[in-house]
């Protein structure tokens, strides 16, 4: 397989298929077509083949896909044959509710950290969501427990105004990948891969789409 | 200015211009260089002009850009010279923190209504976190809320099983703009702008690239 130069959309679908087959193999579904897949993840044929062949030949003339092996196949593309343990940083509103969000359990991401500046402020809300004590760290003992927990990626949930200090302390904790939920634009060194989830970005898609069709 | 085509990756980063000069004019600031907005917008000044020029003429050789200008321009650009009107579908632990996310709240979204199957349930849980009862609306009461208060965009909170249903009952209602939290792939007619926020999606990427550069 070449990994040199796949475009991000190609790994955003690859996720879709990935999750797609998941549930056809928990069916007890053997085969599917590829023109049925397509159609089932909102794209064309052409695009899933064009998608796959970045990483070789799958799928059989004919036939079409078998699902076990092809959802194996992506999931070693993607690096989800392996456990990612991951920490939040920040635990507001949306920091707790990730605490608790049930696909990153039911996926291939572990939280095995939760920090903030207030930890005792925070541990009794927290808790009565989880319904069991949660340990809430401070911010300064990153470095230590990413070592101690191999954590794998950081999770910045916390006010805008404190996210680059934030990363600045990922850095130091020589964590390598960060989900920013902030609109901060953070600046990391170049061997640290930042994806940002800014919802009002996505929802100033959607307002553009809407009033430019109304033009 | 011509709207046709424009990439979606283009219309991303107008989003974090907007919001970069959005600071820039709170601290009274009048100019800034190409050369300064793209590097702390974290792109090059090409891909700033080019992003730019889909729309006209901006900006003043030698000079750079008048901030209050080029923010109002592009605030029409994407429709953020007026409110938008939202509700929020699945009052679980995102949606309820999504209800209380305070950047809607400071930029052009508004939420006005929200539901859940069991409004009961939730209701007291919401009051609990905003300091203030929280009315929570079942579904089908959609169709008749959407007309009342005019909503633009519905966001969908509520377990993957019940999206789609959910989506039939956005599409009732006439309202044609939709945020999609869940991983299932809503089915929606033409005229309708759906744009998915599922974050295991994007943290598949964060580990394909980490995965990636081990290789």
């Amino acid at each position: 397989m070449k990994f040199s130069k796949v475009p991000e959309a190609t790994i955003r679908r690859l996720s879709t298929y990935a999750r797609y087959l998941e549930v056809l193999e928990e069916k007890g579904e053997a085969v599917v077509s590829s023109a049925q897949l397509a159609s089932d993840c909102g794209v064309n044929a052409a695009q899933v083949r064009k998608d796959l062949a970045y990483f070789g030949e799958f799928g059989i003339r004919g036939v079409g896909y078998y699902i076990k092996d092809l959802y194996d196949d992506i999931k070693t593309i993607l690096g989800l044959n392996r456990e990612w343990r991951m920490a939040i940083i920040g635990i507001g509103n949306l920091g707790a509710s990730l605490l608790l969000y049930k696909d990153f359990l039911e996926q291939h991401y572990k939280i095995v950290a939760a920090f903030d500046i207030n930890p005792s402020v925070v541990v009794g809300r927290v808790s009565e969501k989880t319904g069991k004590p949660v340990e809430i760290l401070h911010p300064d003992q990153l470095k230590e427990v990413a070592k101690d927990r191999k954590i794998d990626i950081a999770i910045i949930t916390t006010p805008p105004s404190e996210a680059q200090k934030v990363a600045d302390q990922i850095a130091e904790s020589n964590i390598k990948g960060i989900l920013n939920f902030t609109p901060t634009l953070i600046k990391v060194s170049k061997g640290t891969v930042v994806k940002n989830v800014y919802f009002t970005t996505v929802l100033d898609n959607v307002a553009y789409l809407l009033q430019s069709k109304r033009r």
